[in-house]
């Protein structure tokens, strides 16, 4: 069974209040769809402006990053959420500047954080499932109770975000080594070989590439036919970050509440959700195209065309945040411009 | 002789900071690079946060309006004037949600605002040239006299939004029949048929469309020989909101003000402004590429990538507000994230 849809008669206002303004049909682009979007997610037209945009940073360990996928070494994931903490990321920069509240949480982060008071270490654990997913080519990156742990995590907090007054849910996700099993995630459900969705993730050279993705299809193919269930694959080829992300997204679908997808991550995540709970999608709309490979195909797949192109490949969700402020444009003109008929009568 | 470009030291040293901040190499993409180029055109690095953005939008009529080469009718554009002065046009939204100053100067539409109050209307025309620009295919669009004095209304209003506290400029146009002369601008600094660079407006049928191409070649036949000089080519196939917007944006660039270009119109004015000011595009960055095939030419002309590709073609400056978020991004990104050698120091 699908998941109850946005509103189609709030959808079919909106466009029709969209045909309505007193500007060329069509010329608002992109901008007039989202606003018709989300206005049905928002089951209100015209839509209510975003005032507390919530994005969650999913953070774990990926056993592969041992195993020469990544430009980075993994002790690069412990550093960061200290940085997420410490609001010097990039994430943390955008999400300042466009009014964005920011939560990182450890599912799997090979770190215990000695150094940091336990008011700030409690929450940032709380959800923690294991230290650090398996190395995917080689063992499953999760336990099925591991799976079952990190979708129930992903759900608790986007109920947690929601009780906390959240308008529009965003995910990220940060993790060395964590584009290859979000690239397995889309490979599984596409089944499509490996070489054809493997991407660079921060920067690899073309062995590290063909290394990548020989190990993706060594993933692949060791899981076979458990392929074929979305809560096996995220065991098999997945990770604890991907399974709360995709849990979180599940959730948020079954909630009717907006949703901002980011880059690789978050889309992988988000076809994920649409495995397990179909319909899910429709509550999603892509901020940005990133450079990987797999994000397109996944969103092609979804049928979600992302707002923006920027050559972005930064992860932690910035890409969603950077799209923020045109889904703010977007409810700006469907609520604020002259009807057609208001301005002509203007001139009476 | 060439314009002063952006100060080159600072871009050095900008683009040395990008590469020293916790970011993979290269992963901010096009945000990283308007950041280097911000901070260039600002002269300061890291880029100050941009405060004061104005938009500027020339109107005008144009006298091929009357000769079917639009879907609407030229009354409409007095209608918008009003529209922008009530703040209920599609720009006036955008720019409440981002904090833009928004400023309508009638350059030469045909309407005396007999129902506006003196106090709104006198600042309104205090710049205006004529009654309607000429039908381009028949006359010139202006005479020399108008044409400079267009091109010294547009430095003039430059001035006086530096004087107010500028610190990005835009330009938009507002004129039923704007995309003719416009196209025939690029087409005259490019030196191709108009059938290369015509497109649909406000949305035209085919029908329309043949007759508008042919329309622009007449008029670019008429002008023959002088299209070889910028200000003739204004006089004989522009217009009088297009020429004071190519003032404006000349001036923009000899002040050493950064700009946000928007469209079409603002982008034909842009090209204009580098043939009659080489080295004036150095200030420029493009916000968004419309449906117009002649932006897209003109913007590989300057070498500009546009931020934004969202189908928009709503004119009136629309696209560059729409893409100023992003230029605020790229400056907190490059102000505010830590730096690599900070995030691994916090390690020890």
């Amino acid at each position: 069974m699908s998941l109850t849809p946005p509103d189609p008669q709030i959808r079919a206002a909106a466009a029709t209040r969209l045909g309505a303004l007193a500007t060329p049909p069509g010329a608002l682009g992109l901008l007039g769809e989202v606003a018709i979007w989300l206005a049905s997610a928002q089951g209100v037209n015209p839509p209510e402006p975003i005032v507390n945009p919530r994005l969650v940073i999913f953070a774990g360990d990926h056993g592969v990053a041992a195993h020469g996928v990544s430009a980075f070494p993994p002790a690069i994931t412990g550093l960061m959420v200290r940085t997420f903490l410490a609001g010097r990321a990039g994430v943390s920069a955008l999400a300042r500047a466009h009014g964005v509240s920011v939560r990182v949480v450890d599912l799997a982060v090979d770190d215990d954080y000695a150094d940091l008071p336990a008011e700030v270490r409690g929450p940032l654990v709380a959800h923690k499932v294991r230290h650090g997913s398996g190395a995917i080519h080689l063992e499953d990156a999760l336990s099925g109770a591991e799976v079952r742990a990190a979708l129930t995590a992903g759900a608790v907090i986007a109920r947690e975000e929601l009780a906390a007054g959240a308008d529009l849910l965003m995910s990220g996700d940060m993790g060395i080594g964590n584009t290859t099993p979000a690239t397995a995630l889309v490979a599984a459900a596409l089944r499509v070989p490996a070489d054809q969705v493997t991407g660079r993730g921060t920067g690899i050279d073309d062995a590290t590439w063909a290394h990548k993705a020989a190990l993706i299809d060594q993933a692949l193919s060791r899981a076979g036919d458990r392929l074929d269930d979305p809560e096996e694959t995220l065991a098999a080829v997945g990770s604890a970050d991907l399974a709360a992300a995709t849990g979180f997204l599940v959730t948020a679908a079954e909630e009717g509440v907006p949703v901002l997808l980011d880059g690789l991550l978050s889309v992988a995540c988000a076809l994920t959700a649409e495995r397990m709970a179909p319909g899910a999608s429709a509550w999603f709309v892509a901020g940005h195209r990133s450079t990987e490979p797999a994000q397109t195909l996944a969103l092609d797949k979804l049928g979600l065309r992302p707002l923006l192109d920027l050559e972005m490949r930064l992860g932690e969700g910035s890409g969603a945040v950077t799209a923020l402020p045109l889904l703010q444009s977007s409810v700006a003109l469907l609520r604020e411009v002259a009807l057609l008929s208001e301005v002509t009568g203007a001139g009476d």
